[in-house]
């Protein structure tokens, strides 16, 4: 089924809801209408809450907190004991992918992502394989595991758990540069001088995280979200070929429904892509996200939809930094945002919807009160915004 | 005179273009039809030419050899002696206006630029002020040297002298962080905390760019060039208020022409502002400088203009990793992006045109002879398009 030409089954979507105590980030995703905008935050486990600091000082190490089902389910929780968030996110890396493919993956200290082994030769493309998903077996259980911890004596998930993966493109990057970049010399150099190469890296990619979405959707994950991270450092018409083309391969394998019937709603996040909305709407997934740079008005006029017609749901775009300033301050521009989107869709049947989110990951150094002073802001003036 | 509104003069563009012997960028800036797409590279006199690093190391350091007349004239020539480009650039920084107020810039080894003393504090912003152009006096000597350099037998310039500077929201970033930064927290943080600040910065830091290039124009520019390097890391509407404005701010205050009453044309360069051309059509200047992300043909519907209307001569967009690939690969891309921009403009009177240019600065990395491609097929293939 495809979310862009084929409405969800009344049975699906009763399936999907009820699952949930709080529907809220389903229904948005499905362009259903809401009492107020859900919202959750890109990386809101992690560095700017004191308690992951502490749980992640007892793991020793960031892999040791995500190959660890009972310090990963421990961490994904930790956000949503402090702030009413309308969703939970798998804790993990979007590299465990390609490290399950070999590529030796480390955290120096103080440094990003590396990898031992990079992609940079014939040989190692031609080495490249899907991995085994038992080497990611990890992940699928700290899904599980999360899942159980969520799950409410009435049987029913407290919010619905997000599982992700990198898009082959993003972990493409990483794979040939073999740490981050600034410049992205070398993964470019072979997409430039070796497009061959690249599509066959690609292709492996595409096919390795449909597998890994698939099996965090049988582990259940409620909903997949594919970071696209790197798209943006593309130039216009490599981005379409080399990855927009490949998270469409991605999307074309994945279960649409849950082991309950549910739908698995599918969320695509290229950050600095909002030149290619249109091409994005093309996709066959339910949400797009957005980064900072982008009028969520415009996006939603280009590809949100109307009432009853085709479109797809909005997800973003607050700049992090913005948490810096004072509450005052950060509730001011909480309302420039959910201004910008609009009016909200009031239902029945589908329409413009908006999942508040960031623009990127939040910063370690955000104040975990100023994240509360956001959180409460969203839910209090998007539900006076449909009084 | 507004570029946008009104045409120039016939006697001010005859003073113009035979100022030169080299017209094709003068006149591509000004929408009026050239043989053949003109071309120059964001940062050609740099690192990537031995020559380059041979005159560096007898300055013995990069401000040594920016604040020396005879070196800045000696590296700005340099690519034209190799390759047969359209335009020359002065061989300067964006950060000497903010040196120039007392911040005290230094480029450690291997490091980027660095101030001594960042604008951080309340009274760190009160103590700013318009510095003494006699402080930049090194880089107005340089210009006149180079024009002197360029100075042809029959007293024309070989090619035009293009002057530049930082926008005022980018000198804002380095004043505020101290250095490069990959979140621009700090200098986020003062634009949601207190805009005040910020937008006094911003005032200062736009008068002082507006006095700077017509300094610059008035010892021999020929074109001026404002980069904002980091316009495209701002959310929509903190773009237009705290970026755009000021861009528009140095622009109202420019001299238009030169003293020989030739026309002086402007460039504007938001790196990452893809999203916002439809806001920069509105701006006063001549041509809007465009990143790789950027679709040409798209670009050229939105702000390029019809023959005989307004607006805006673009220049871009060539991602310059592709200068990493083989002279075939170059070719392919060159023609792909001459062909994205769609038909030249064939006069007379005024029409959409290009201005060839890499989306961002060349990299240190670059193979001389990949740059001689590139400018051989840019030469050849649009000739070939106009025939």
């Amino acid at each position: 089924m495809n979310s862009t030409t084929a409405p969800a089954s009344n049975d699906a979507l009763n399936a999907t809801f009820t699952s949930v105590q709080n529907d809220t980030f389903l229904r948005a995703c499905l362009r259903q209408a809401t009492p107020y905008t859900p919202l959750w935050l890109m990386r809101q486990a992690g560095r700017y809450l004191p308690e992951y600091r502490a749980t992640r000082a007892q793991a020793g190490s960031f892999m040791g907190l995500a190959t660890d089902r009972d310090y990963a389910t421990e961490v994904t929780l930790q956000p949503l004991e402090r702030f009413p968030l309308d969703a939970a996110i798998l804790f993990s890396d979007i590299l465990t992918v390609p490290d399950a493919m070999g590529l030796g993956l480390s955290f120096a200290l103080g440094e990003g992502p590396r990898f031992a082994h990079p992609v940079r030769e014939e040989a190692d493309v031609a080495r490249l394989e899907v991995p085994d998903m038992d080497k990611l077996r990890y992940v699928f259980d700290a899904v599980s595991s999360i899942r159980s911890a969520l799950t409410q004596p009435d049987g029913k998930s407290r919010v619905p758990l997000i599982g992700f993966s990198g898009s082959p493109w993003t972990l493409a990057c990483y794979m040939v540069e073999g740490a981050g970049s600034d410049d992205y010399r070398l993964v470019k150099t072979m997409l430039y001088a070796r497009p061959d190469l690249m599509h066959s890296i690609l292709a492996v990619n595409a096919d390795s995280v449909a597998a890994y979405l698939n099996a965090q959707i049988d582990a259940g994950a409620q909903a997949v979200m594919v970071f696209d991270s790197w798209g943006g450092v593309l130039a216009d018409s490599a981005f379409q070929t080399f990855s927009l083309a490949y998270t469409a391969r991605v999307l074309a394998q994945l279960k649409r429904h849950g082991p309950q019937g549910q739908i698995i709603p599918r969320i695509v996040f290229t950050k600095g892509g909002g030149l290619w909305l249109k091409d994005m709407a093309a996709l066959d997934c339910d949400v797009l996200g957005l980064d900072w740079t982008v009028n969520l008005g415009a996006a939603r006029t280009e590809v949100g939809g109307a009432a009853g017609g085709p479109g797809k749901a909005l997800q973003g775009n607050i700049d992090p930094n913005v948490l810096f300033a004072p509450p005052a301050q950060i509730e001011a521009e909480v309302q420039r945002v959910l201004h910008s989107f609009g009016p909200p869709h009031r239902g029945p049947g589908i329409g413009p919807t908006h999942i508040f989110n960031l623009g990127h990951g939040i910063s370690q150094h955000t104040p975990p009160e100023h994240v509360a002073a956001l959180v409460e802001a969203v839910h209090q003036h998007s539900r006076a915004m449909r009084a």
